[in-house]
């Protein structure tokens, strides 16, 4: 059976593509999800997508995943620097986690360089735009089916 | 045609004028909606109102308001001071927005006199209770009327 | 008239003896809850439970508890340490409100020695596991029967 | 008989509509005086005028309007971020007073997002060009006027 | 054999009841040992009191409970917010420790909120009065009796 | 019948005069009480001299002076900077209290620039040697003695 | 001769008496330099007075004061908390300064609780209304006329 | 011509699967850039490598990378936290580069979580053990083929 | 036509030469201002002096210099650290600044290390007595003088 | 005649060897003090040994070694980080003290690692359990008996 | 016979005129060296030059110093920030240095504004490109050639 | 066979005995190493000694360390307050170190108080001139020589 990876996207990430191109690129949310899916096919890995604005719906989500998934890939967007809920939610469900920006939130706002999320996932992939997500995928497949 | 501009309040704004009158003073924010739309008749301005105590419902609504809308004022309440995802649903969608406050939050405790959305606002208006939302106004009417 | 008491969990509470016993222990939310109605029994108290990873529907439930309610037991979880919005519906509402904790939250990460919501409640107990509940749920009775 | 406002500029508002007009808008101070007197006639409000580069002449206007004036409107330019002296004559005085700022201070370096002196005023307005006078005046005249 | 707790108060607590009885209650700290001796006896719990303005007799009766206390109920008073010294004892004896707390420290000044001593023990409760020590005793005897 | 003050001194002061000489003064701790007593004498005061290197001792002493004293002289010496134990002290007995300091602490190493104990006291008086204390005197009695 | 002393008073220190009595008391500037005047001819010092709201004044005071002072009382008022001009005049002209408060600055915003002046002054006195005037001239006086 | 890419290792890498294998895996340094030069020949990548322990050398490897490299792909190791002469040599050359960690520095000490070099990098990707370098490979060949 | 520089001085540095040798050098401002002359000629400058203990007249003068002059040598003294007006009135006339000082203040107190004019100026000279001015004024010719 | 040492043990030092061995080492304090004796013998030095858990009492102890001592070893356990008590005795008897620690204190909490008490001893031994003891008698009777 | 003075370069300063002109101006070292020879002509001083990438390698250069120079110019680049092995070593020689930058460092980034070396130096000179170097041999020629 | 143990002595430590005999003694880094070999064959211990002002030079012989010696004293100089690489290099080779220092580093500028490398060594030795080296030879060779 496919491992399955839940693609979890935060507060704004639906904008992608339509607005602020010049800072996260020119492709939709949906548009990066196909790339996704097409490398997910490539690494047999089965991959479903959950956007949303509120906090509580991706803990939510988290918690779902539970059942079934094997991996979390997740762009917290703003949530990255504050949500604790978030934070410990991934925590409490034990299901290895990539945490991915599109920007080098290192090279912005002071502020937008800690992250409170990212030291209960495996690792964290910040820069490289929609690619970002692509890395994230190939780290998680890597995870769930390296031989230990 | 008329400009549209969204009135948003954030969380425990549904409580004015039922508790704590002498605070945030004895009008409810039905009375204060309706007195603004009397002015905005006279600014020549429709208005939409939305209050919400859920962060996620307050960003949805912003990214809404990129279709019709050409203002938002917004007393963020609580969330003034963390919510990193309001902020950058503003900046995202690139709306003139006035940031409003009933009290003045720079004579309160210290960790009210920092806001996180301020920065992408036009301006803030803060301290003079119900009509910060009437000043709010007409700097935004103000604006989008403008000639460049 | 029985007095009437909410009881209110925070985000991840729901997964309360399932995940991470071994720091949260092996009680359910359910099971806590049923022995809380025990001891609410005991003292002639009546108990509504809610739970939520949302933010927003916690102050919903606590703005609805004005009407009918004379006390709140609160475990924020996360939120403890950033929802100023939670923190301003207590102070709005004006009911008695404890604020509780399974953990000791002193001997945690240093950022979660800090309780942005403890400042508005009549007091904070923390590091007692299930019993916690039973001990606020206990310090609230005393509070609304004590004779002045 | 009108109410009288002291409309006060601090340190280099007198070059307003000279130098860096793409900052400060192409208004000289004379011109915004203009119209706020515009104004003031529609509100039934007296205003005086009054800019200085010295700390010190300000602290003495301030003491001087206890005879006479109902209220105070101050732009403190720079002195905003360090002149307790200032604040503390407003302080002294009791005079209601509005601070007003041309341009965004929460949108600028991190130093001028604090103000010493907004603590003891009615409200603080930002952001909003030669307005921000205007809809400093409108609060002025309302808290003057206003039936209690 | 019944167990035995040890009831130790910090500086200035000789007081209570005696000075400013609207914010520590009118209760004496006599008063108060002998409710929480009655409540002891409901437990099956031996009590032993000590109050002390010195921060080494308390280190030192601390030391002496290794034989045969089973646990110990603190008021640290002033010395909550600096006294390694008796967090150290704690630690060292390694006896279940509860810290209690006649008012809501986490509501007063800020130097208040931050314990050195919770670290090291059970847990802490805060904000309720007499019943404070009642509570902790409650957690104390649960915590001794429990089947593991 | 003659208003009573309790004059204090913390620890090291038990040194004076005898130890660095060119920092503290020549004079004995007892030298500097005669001068006192003469000094009291003039103002109509009788003194009761107090040191201890014990912060319990020194606690335990305040609130002995709740009966018969009228005011306090403290030299808290090193407590100054972190002996909440006595400030609680002053502050729950009520009396009024002067500190005072030999040297100027606000001229010497950072750590000594902030007391912990003046918040409580009616005043500091610091830098003078052991006229510091006279002074303090001088100040009490004038409290003790001013018409309301 | 006599020796000269020169009494500085800072900021809205000509406000004395007429505006908020309840923190500065009710004697005016003129009535407190009587007294200090009296206090002067016993103590058999010469005084000249002088207020400024213009920090520049009284750095140039200082300055003249070179000439024929053997000693300055200076209440910097605002200016005590970031008037490093005024310190480094003190510091330039060598005449033995004493910084005196009226209120206990130590005691209020915490902004208010450190003196850039004071480290080049030989001692502070905070708290004792016009008596820190008489305090501060005795000690001075002590300073001029003490045998080395 | 095959585009060229630096592969930089920073100091105590050379010790790779050698020391503390259960926290950087148990792989030496070789056998990383032996993978990574495995995936630089399916992406059309040329690989050099260069390890040393001196920030010195390092900064002279950057310049040299000026002719002939496309893009750098560096773990600065402890230099990450305080060598602004690497981020500056990054910044002066101008050639694309990647910073990447074996472990999650997210997740360990205080002071391994601010990178100075991240600001000047394209991103920074972090956790994944010797896969962080063939993420890192991925998307630099990514930047350097991709279409503009 | 000559260039013209204005040189200006801001508080206490009128004692230059009389007060403090040691630190500040023996020789007078007059002085200082004859030995700049000469250069002045050298360099083919015409020079205006203007001292002021005054922050205002400091600022009066800046703005002055928008008519005729085309550099200005400033030494704020103790204003170096908190005249943001000052700071402002640089940057709003836009006349090339370079800011001396006779003492290294990197070497000084901490408060003294940081600068809120430097940002503005071209840049900053520090730590060589009148020499200090004397290369301020060569680089303001280079600058003025220099050829695009 | 021999020179004589005190060695002063703070707080809980009494517990060693019998609480928490794995951290302290399994020797008792008395042992301990026998393995210094003899050392002291070889070295020729006489020895007086003093614990105590009261603060007062070491600050009592440190004066008394005016008389007859040459130097103090001195482990002072928690009062390492906040007792200036302690610190201004050091300093005020002027005899060479050595600070010592059992364990390592920088390699422990972040609140262990500043010792207030070190920069008034020669210095500071850390890490090598009892044996910190004997390197620090070492280094005293190094420091008595050296030629100058 | 001539004074000798040693012209330190450190980081990525050989890159200067080729790499970032607009920031660093476009004349190369040699340049720079061409320039200061011909100054040091004038000056009567001797000149060498030397740049490094190797924090060590410029500490050597300081030792080596000792021998035959009477002054150091030293523009640090990155290492003035964080190498304190260069400031010791600059104390340690005891050589009069000056410290140049080519851009305005307080005019940059936060962590630039601070220099670890300043301190140890003569003076700083920082923001007039290559003529930063010229004011600095003048600096330290005058110092060298200064009758005493 | 005999334990070998490395002498390791940071930047600067090459001028020992040269320059500032006052802060740092009069005894050459030889002469410290021939004592230290003299104690070093009484205890039984072999030694080698190495020198650097290179940071990669002193990770590099850590490194080679890792054959043949059991133990390691080092006087990073400098390195000790920033150098992280030679923290993770004697953290990663495993090798036993004590950090020792000539001066007493906790009575200095607040910026040497501070090591990064003590928390991965066994313990720390400060202040005591030449014989911090024995004393941590002597620390060391107990820890290699003591019997499990």
């Amino acid at each position: 059976m496919l491992a399955k990876v839940l693609v979890l996207n935060g507060p704004n990430l639906n904008l992608l593509g339509v607005r602020e191109p010049d800072i996260y690129g020119s492709l939709t949310l949906d548009q990066i999800n196909d790339r996704l899916k097409e490398l997910a096919d490539q690494l047999g890995v089965e991959l479903e997508f959950f956007q949303s604005n509120h906090e509580g719906e991706l803990v939510d989500k988290i918690h779902e995943a539970v059942t079934g998934f094997q991996g979390i890939i997740i762009n917290p967007g703003a949530f990255t620097h504050y949500s604790l809920a978030i934070r410990d939610a991934i925590s409490a469900v034990g299901i290895p986690c990539v945490e991915i920006h599109l920007s080098n939130i290192h090279a912005r706002e002071e502020f937008r360089k800690q992250s409170v999320i990212a030291p209960v996932c495996i690792g964290q992939i910040s820069g490289f735009g929609e690619l970002s997500y692509m890395l994230g995928l190939r780290a998680l497949a890597d995870k769930i089916y390296e031989p230990t």
